[in-house]
């Protein structure tokens, strides 16, 4: 199978439809970005990384960093994350509040905004706002063996200022003691998180371990056992697009993770990982360019993990 | 790998913890179920049956048939299902009415009872009630490749009289135009056809086509195109267990769909079709010790989809 | 005060308005009901009644009913009825069913649909339907000290083809067995009430007791104690107007309780009952006219129970 | 009518059952409160003041506060104000943000904690909080005619550090663009004005021009216009006790608005404005010997707004 000229089709048949979608606009700095680009990366199993389109342009990864923390987070206390966050589908928006009202303050995942609060408290404790940052940053470097990866500060400081959303949430969440630091703190590391910038070709990589049993096959560093591996896919393909994952899985058939910022991470079990981006979204929020790139691939490929 | 050897394992095992869960009991017809059994069935791809424990005994499918006549209706009308159907998850009960009404009759996938409704009436266009029945028991028979397999009368009589819920939601949807037909006749076939009565052997043969591409590889017909098996085995990830498709992805990672009356049928893509079956029930409505048992196959054959 | 003087004034300063509203069309029988019609009349506690407008022309008096019922019922089972429904505003549309499903089958209060049909199950016990029915209409008649009141068949037949969501409330209250009839017989009765034609000046007469302290002036007897009127007086302040009663209270300050025909019977305790009519509705479904008219009327007359 | 011995009669009837109910502990300043007070005080359109049991010890008035904040509001924007708080009863908790999500960061009504958080953003335009706060005192000292009222600092701090939820509220409105003040500042004025202890004398007086057309008959002045007065007292009906304004009305029958400090202020328009206070709380958080004390009262007094 020639990858490389899989994703160059791809690119290339979506060429007259780049600017599609509309950008993120409810974060300032995001709104800023050119809508015409379009790129893809893939890494495989054998550690090769095959790029089309715009898959060297640094973007805001936003809600995938989600899967990073929630790595971190299991790490740190492992299953115990449980008590604090559900594993179901919401069947809801990716900051809706309502469940939370009626479930006493458990989120219903760690994908959506109010699950990665908790998954951000989880991280910080015993560290403080900067230091927690730094060690995500550190991480997502050792991910992506690359030194290059930092957030954009610009980002960060634009959600922060505007996000009442999300310290809605914290404050929601830590009046049902389900948020154990300062509000300030957590959603200052969550901000900051969110705003991290990688290129496709980065963000391949930094994923590759979910697709190849918890290890990084480019460093031979475990991440995580195979178990757990397996479960952050599930958990991505249950959860992984907000209110639009059961379509997500339907037409594209592969766990994966989506951002505001446009782009989208997803996993071919055993095989590779990808990443997409395009900063035009559809209505439910997801990279309209990018899930259409997706579809292409999983059906050209025959990666869908619901048979070929 | 030996199949074999790893049912006999799983069900000698699982001995001491026959009788576990409870069984349902708002279909009085269920409820007089030996809770002591317990059964499981593979039907490889290569067309070969394994089964161990209680494999051959008859047990009410009922919620597994919603994955028959979701196939069955994409037969008749095809994509044009999904105008009157949504494929999320609900994020709420089995029987909930709250997301109906906040979504105008449209239920938000096939595999809870509204969406199941729907595809009823689908079905049922263009046929007398009996004739509707009667083309669902014939496809079951052509799948599983077994004249055997019949309705249970007195099951069916029971849900007809305990069913408000049910009725409940068909008027609903038929308030806001989602059934076309006389509410009663589309719930004498719903009934009817979760009353049918299938074994562990019966339902992992009837199930094999989503396992090979859409065609069953026992008797060489293609019941689904491969792309629309794919799209089944999807949803049945995302929503085949009501609220708690999540923790089965998480913890099974197969597709899979569940009954009340004890049963699950689960999709290993490429590899096979399971079927299990043991009464007693979980707090969520799915067989306690059957979704144990796809655990503990899905671990000793690597075959979650979610990587080995 | 020269209350002839005050309800002329009103009819003739909206004469201009007439037909403003929209009439309701999901009960097509209540669709062919000529739009332009607006009559007011007053019966005070002294026994007089001042008519105005259309105030002697039949409509169906709808939701109107569920006033009398209540007396009706709570003159069977006194207190009791409070064990199977509520009595707080609803803060949501007069068929929800989400509320329903949160509160376990125990409507919120007997004013919404919900509430109605539970009420009419208690008026039924011990009754055929055709008996209910009878009784309620023998109440009507004696109320109102007027033997031509009747029910219009042509829509009662008309809500019992098309009222699907109150056979949706009806089932899934039977669900929780806060039904205790069959469905059918409820919604018979209940279809039946809500189809009574009266005019102005009947049902201002029929009213007046809630106004005398539960004895009607009219005829001298007592239909419920002092106490019990006052109570459910204040059912129709808080509850008499689905999610329009805020409004109607801040507007108006009576209680009142509103039909989809049109119709709105107020109370101005220790002084009169007063019906208007108008068809034309506004967007949560209350006279349009019928409550400008009130308001005008509450304004001029100082009856408001918020003060002068 | 001897009201001085009515309200003697009450205190002494309800002597035994002092110290039922359940203090409110969310707040750890309050739960400090010795349980065992019971007061009452009525003042009349006369100008006279009858007060029984502890009326003269000061408690803190909470959210009865939230009438005369938006007593103040309404002089600022007038009518304005609807544009961003209802006017309709929740049908849910003081503090439930599920229906902001619904309904867009427009809170229900003024009375919920969401709506008075409103209401304090527009109080709070063009003030710096301690402007705000200040002219809040001064308000409340010219209703009553007393100088000695004053805010409870250590309340307004303990709810400052504890009230998480409202912080959530504020931030998801601001979301929504309804909270034009930074968050921060809006709750500061917000927990200040709960905070105001007054005795159950001072706040009969203060509340007297609900009962007079808008006049304080003590002072002379004119508070509010006659109609802007029955609005209040309407608002104070049908949404002045949470989810249990239904029932308050159903068995006191007079306009009322509770606080969790245990204060209820009722108003008999023409007659009387009534401060009962209690700190043992029902369960939805009203006083429970106050509202008794009210019930009682109503009944002897024949006041209440629905009939003799």
């Amino acid at each position: 199978m020639d990858l490389q000229a899989i994703i160059d089709g791809i690119v290339s048949e979506l060429e007259p439809r780049r600017g599609e979608g509309k950008v993120a606009d409810y974060i300032p700095e995001l709104a800023k970005v050119d809508p015409n680009q379009l790129g893809i990366a893939i890494t495989t199993v054998n550690g090769k990384t095959y790029t089309s389109g715009d898959a060297e342009t640094g973007f805001s990864i936003q809600s995938i960093s989600k899967v990073f923390m929630l790595t971190l987070a299991l790490g740190k206390i492992g299953e115990g994350i449980w008590r604090r966050v559900g594993r179901e589908p919401s069947g809801s928006a990716f900051n809706s509040i309502v469940q939370l009202e009626h479930e006493h303050g458990i989120p219903r995942n760690p994908f959506i905004n109010a699950g990665a609060i908790v998954v951000t408290d989880i991280v910080l404790a015993g560290h403080k706002p900067r230091e927690a940052i730094g060690e995500f940053v550190h991480f997502m470097r050792f991910l992506a063996d690359d030194n290059s990866i930092h957030i954009d500060e610009k980002v960060a400081r634009s959600e922060q200022e505007t996000g009442f959303r999300n310290y809605a949430l914290g404050n929601f969440m830590r009046g049902f003691r389900n948020i154990k630091h300062p509000v300030d703190h957590v959603l200052g590391v969550y901000f900051h998180q969110c705003s991290l910038s990688m290129s496709c070709a980065q963000l391949s990589r930094a994923g590759i371990y979910l697709a190849n049993r918890g290890t990084n096959p480019l460093t031979g560093f475990s991440v995580v056992s195979p178990r757990r591996s397996r479960r952050i896919n599930a958990l991505m393909l249950t959860c992984g697009h907000y209110d639009g994952s059961g379509d997500f899985a339907f037409h594209v058939g592969l766990p994966g993770k989506s951002g505001v910022g446009g782009g989208i991470l997803a996993i071919a079990p055993g095989k590779a990982s990808i990443a997409v981006w395009s900063p035009g979204l559809n209505e439910i929020g997801n990279s309209l360019l990018g899930a259409e790139a997706l579809e292409m691939l999983a059906t050209r490929t025959g990666w869908s993990v619901f048979g070929p």
